[in-house]
């Protein structure tokens, strides 16, 4: 599978494939892996699936959170092409891999949810940080993570996200240190691009949003911070995911964090 | 009426009243005029509530015509208190007038709507284009309509929004003439303004978005056009309130065309 993997991410980005291709290859079942570094000339995007009784509320979750739910496309109940990020694309067989949530846990990995698939289901695409990353690594800005090979790291924060009855919790943050022109760069180009999440959440003091010790993620690896460099922090689509747990609603879907939809909708690099 | 409601203008205007008390004004159902020249220095927006069965519908016909339904809050279901434009108004009486709908029919206006409230009922605010209107004229771009002292033209186009298998219906816009340098000003300060209905949908030929003749708008008056001016469409929030219409649900309620909410949101001008 290695070789298999390898010999796709050279054919993905020397641009022999495109997104067309990659989405048939997920739906054969051809490929299982992170979407990461996949056509990296396209937007990738999050799937969450809930059905129609929460799916007001959860876009009213969005709405309120636009740095952490940057809503590309929401389907009609029942609808599972999309028409707008990827026309055309069978959203329940597109993505490498789903993660099944019966009352916010998680039950089952799969490839395909065409056989649990229900007809008042509503798909909402979240578009990815990750796409940012790659703008700004082509701006020679530093995303640590990916220097070191490592995963994103992301923390909890203490601040609470503008809730719904349904949806709410704390906001989650992925962290990069940055020299401080960087991330006055950064911050001015994710002001100005259309499918990021928007400027920094904060930057400096991790204590002022609850963080204690930057060497202990919540989840992914650490990464090293050099003296002469600040944090700067995101807001995660996590924070979706995280919400949709713990709302336990009865039934719901998610991309498995990082294997992505890659839509056609080609970015600034 | 005429001389109250000239010296209540006189008050917005000077800045002696703030929309905290023009709310407290129309509550108390002692302003039932039209919003427009009140409190300009605040953004102003249309009320639509729904009932929470056809809420995710409608708030996902807003996300799929951004131009028409900027949204500015949505509330929970239930929730009449404003949080973010107009903390702590009342949207069952903060406004000056409401139109209530069965089954797509207006069927009464009233002064407020807390008798007739009902707990599934799901406020939405859409920003208005008057609030884009007066920042054009502060910049010395004319409004027609307003400099003639008419009611803002609105024409029905032969292009259909992106619908939802309830809502849809055909795009509404507003028209007003400018000279090119003035066109070409209008639309790159839209394309930098929060709150706009963004940039025009048509400028130039009205026949290629179905308009036979601008004298003959579907609502409101015509304007003059001069001979070196082209004609600039806007989207217009009217799209939204007949997509309600159309959509025959049971109940709406919505803000009567030109009876707005006159919010916190302080606007550049």
């Amino acid at each position: 599978m290695e070789n298999v993997s390898s010999s796709f991410h050279q054919l993905f980005n020397n641009g022999v494939m495109k997104p067309e291709k990659v989405r048939e290859i997920c739906r054969n079942n051809e490929y299982q892996e992170p979407t990461l570094g996949v056509c990296k000339e396209y937007l990738q995007c999050n799937l969450i699936v809930v059905p129609k009784a929460q799916a007001f509320e959860f876009m009213l979750f969005c709405h309120r959170n636009p740095k952490s739910c940057p809503l590309l496309e929401v389907t009609d109940p029942g609808q599972y092409t999309s028409q707008i990020a990827a026309q055309g694309a069978d959203l329940r067989t597109d993505l490498p891999k789903y993660k099944l949530f019966d009352l916010g846990e998680p039950v089952a990995e799969v490839m395909t949810i065409e056989d649990i698939w229900y007809d008042d289901f509503v798909c909402f695409l979240v578009a990815s940080t990750m796409t940012f990353e790659n703008t700004l690594r082509s701006k020679n800005i530093p995303v640590r993570h990916i220097e070191e090979g490592s995963n994103i790291p992301l923390f909890k924060t203490d601040k609470k996200v503008e809730g719904t009855p349904l949806f709410g919790g704390f906001q989650y943050v992925s962290m990069c240190p940055m020299k401080p022109d960087q991330a006055i760069e950064a911050i001015r180009m994710a002001e100005h691009y259309q499918y990021s999440n928007g400027t920094p959440f904060h930057i400096g003091d991790p204590s002022q949003i609850g963080i204690e010790d930057l060497s202990q993620p919540d989840y992914g690896d650490p990464v090293s911070v050099a003296k002469d460099e600040i944090p700067v922090f995101w807001c995660h689509d996590y924070t979706a995911h995280k919400a949709i747990m713990r709302s336990r609603i009865q039934t719901a879907v998610m991309s498995l964090p990082g294997y992505m939809l890659v839509t056609d909708i080609k970015i600034d690099t």
